[in-house]
């Protein structure tokens, strides 16, 4: 029987880099027995350009009965004045809520053949691999009452609402939970509970279930402003990270920005356990649509090559195909390939096309 | 006529570097004519343990009257346990709230002779000189409704909310402008608004101002979660940074990270002008009252010494002063003397009280 697979490119570098996963499903349907039954669609400034709106309700539909989705990436400065609801972002947004893919997973994975493109130093980056786990579904991203409004005198107020729940925090931090204990088996749970009293409930509930089911995990509480510092200062001090949407949204880029390779990194967001066993999930590189390189096949294929690797791993349960691709990734780069954004002296600089093509060969 | 000074030493360390801030106005009492009316006052756990609350209203009166406010720090432990309104942070966002000091000055600037204490490489962070204009009245911080409620079911949900009219967001743009064009006239505005709509009239806000009142200024705007990924990558790209409350906070204690002096680094916060002219402000280090340090004689005095210096600056008017004791601490750091945060191979360790009056034979 073949998988079903949803493939959203998106825009801007995002059409490149997947037609680099592309070849890759291509070889290995032909030699690997991969069966794969992949439906296409526009998602973001592609879909608003189309169909007027950044993603269609039968999308959504789609990418619920499938077994997967893989994400290229949203945004596009071109509809940044448009209005708040025809904004590109809105098409993760809404995958995100409606198929309730709640637990992000966000590895800063240190590559060392890369520890020359971190800005850290050696001693402080070397050996770093810490996982993110950011809850998507709820906080700040979504909560009620929102909007901008105009009062009497004219003048206006812009409000959004953070919220959290007792259920909410605990399903992420069971993720996180069972992640530390096939890793090193430390979770650090984030908040700001000194100023915000949904913080406060964060760290009560995180601590209330791990005493209850998780006690054999070391865990460990800090405070937001001072885990941005505890990450440049000495980042292998962490395991597992868990937070909420929007500290999740910061920390986590500011991470995998330390590896000096965000174009490398991938992620996956991990719905509920569905009725027949599976569960939805999404796969996409935490680099975003970087419009100002867009069309120039100048973009690391890498993060979203390695993201189907994580789709196989995870949803397909295909560890083995997975493990090929993420071989062929460390031999490419130890062969000293390289593209713009992990250049250093000495490797030799290539496009996304050529960046693909070596990982095919390998 | 004496100046009016309130000081406010707190928590952890605070009253250890206070001490070393005594001494220096003690000399220039003596040497160059200072008059200052001094009053000190307990806060945070220190007046918890001693009034029952985090600071007393007469103290918050006693504030609004002084010419300015110099301020330790303040959390603890042991309080933070013991209910929201006892946490022992209270007094700093009682005292921000009450006297409008709405606009924090947070300088990340390397000390040459310390490039090597930074995480950063060398050439990442050679040169650093930026300034976070951080909104401190506003913003989740402080924004109704808040709270913790239970549900029905007995579930519970935690609540805050994050508000900014046009008005707050104007006066702390302009405080960025302002400074901009006595720096190096670049301003980049940092928010969420492809997600909150609060972000979205900061930015709209923000570009108006720009437009009407400071077009010579170069103004560009950049997601917060961007914005922590560009501090690490390349933190010289920035001049001024205004950003909101919450934002600040995490960005201002990453930037001051990445000189790997947080405790070199002073602050300052300041209100609207008062009828007679003069403005309340309040000048406190970025770091905290690093409890684990707390009483072991051990601690950086620096940052406090600094705020100082920006209170005889930027308050008192003596310029001199402040350079005086600027010029001090800069020729103890050459002279290779080092505390334990700062400390790097061949300087010379040494203690709170040492260096304190190492500055002071300076
Ligand atoms: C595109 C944007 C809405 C999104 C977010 O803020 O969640 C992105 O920054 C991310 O981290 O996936
Ligand atoms: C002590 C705490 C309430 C405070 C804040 O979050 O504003 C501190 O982190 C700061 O940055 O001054």
């Amino acid at each position: 029987d073949a998988h079903k697979l949803l493939v959203l490119a998106g825009d801007g570098i995002g059409p490149e880099v997947m037609r680099e996963v592309a070849r890759i499903v291509h070889w290995m349907s032909a030699h690997r027995g991969l069966k794969l039954e992949i439906t296409e669609e526009l998602v973001g400034a592609a879909s608003l350009a189309a169909h007027g709106v950044p993603i269609r309700d039968e999308v959504i539909e789609l990418a619920r009965q499938s077994d997967a989705v893989l994400f290229g990436s949203v945004g596009d400065p071109a509809w940044s004045h448009v209005g708040f609801d025809k904004r590109p972002e809105v098409a993760i947004l809404k995958l995100r809520k409606e198929l309730e893919l709640f637990a992000n997973l966000r590895p800063a994975k240190l590559f060392d053949a890369l520890i020359d493109a971190s800005a850290l130093k050696p001693e402080v980056v070397r050996g770093l691999d810490l996982m993110i786990v950011r809850e998507t579904v709820g906080g700040i991203y979504f909560g009620e009452p929102r909007g901008i409004e105009t009062l009497p005198d004219g003048s206006r107020r812009g409000i959004n609402t953070e919220v959290y729940t007792t259920s909410e925090i605990e399903r992420v931090a069971r993720v996180a939970f069972d992640l530390a204990r096939k890793r090193d088996n430390r979770v650090c749970s984030v908040e700001k509970c000194n100023v915000m009293e949904s913080g406060l409930l964060w760290k009560e509930v995180v601590t209330d279930i791990h005493k209850r089911e998780y006690s054999d995990v070391q865990l460990s509480h800090m405070l937001a402003d001072n885990c941005a510092m505890q990450l440049v200062r000495d980042p292998n001090q962490f395991d597992v990270i868990v937070t909420g949407n929007l500290f999740g949204d910061i920390l986590s880029d500011l991470a995998s920005m330390l590896t000096g390779s965000l174009g490398m990194l991938p992620s996956a967001t991990l719905g509920p356990a569905r009725a027949d066993g599976k569960r939805n999930a999404l796969y996409e590189p935490i680099h975003g649509s970087a419009p100002d390189i867009a069309g120039k096949g100048i973009a690391n294929p890498l993060a979203q090559i390695l993201s189907f690797a994580m789709l196989l791993r995870y949803s397909l349960n295909r560890g083995e195909d997975a493990d090929l691709i993420e071989t062929a990734v460390s031999n490419v780069l130890a062969s000293g390939l390289r593209t713009g954004d992990i250049m250093s002296p000495g490797m030799a600089r290539v496009g996304t096309e050529m960046m693909g093509q070596a990982v095919l060969r390998e």
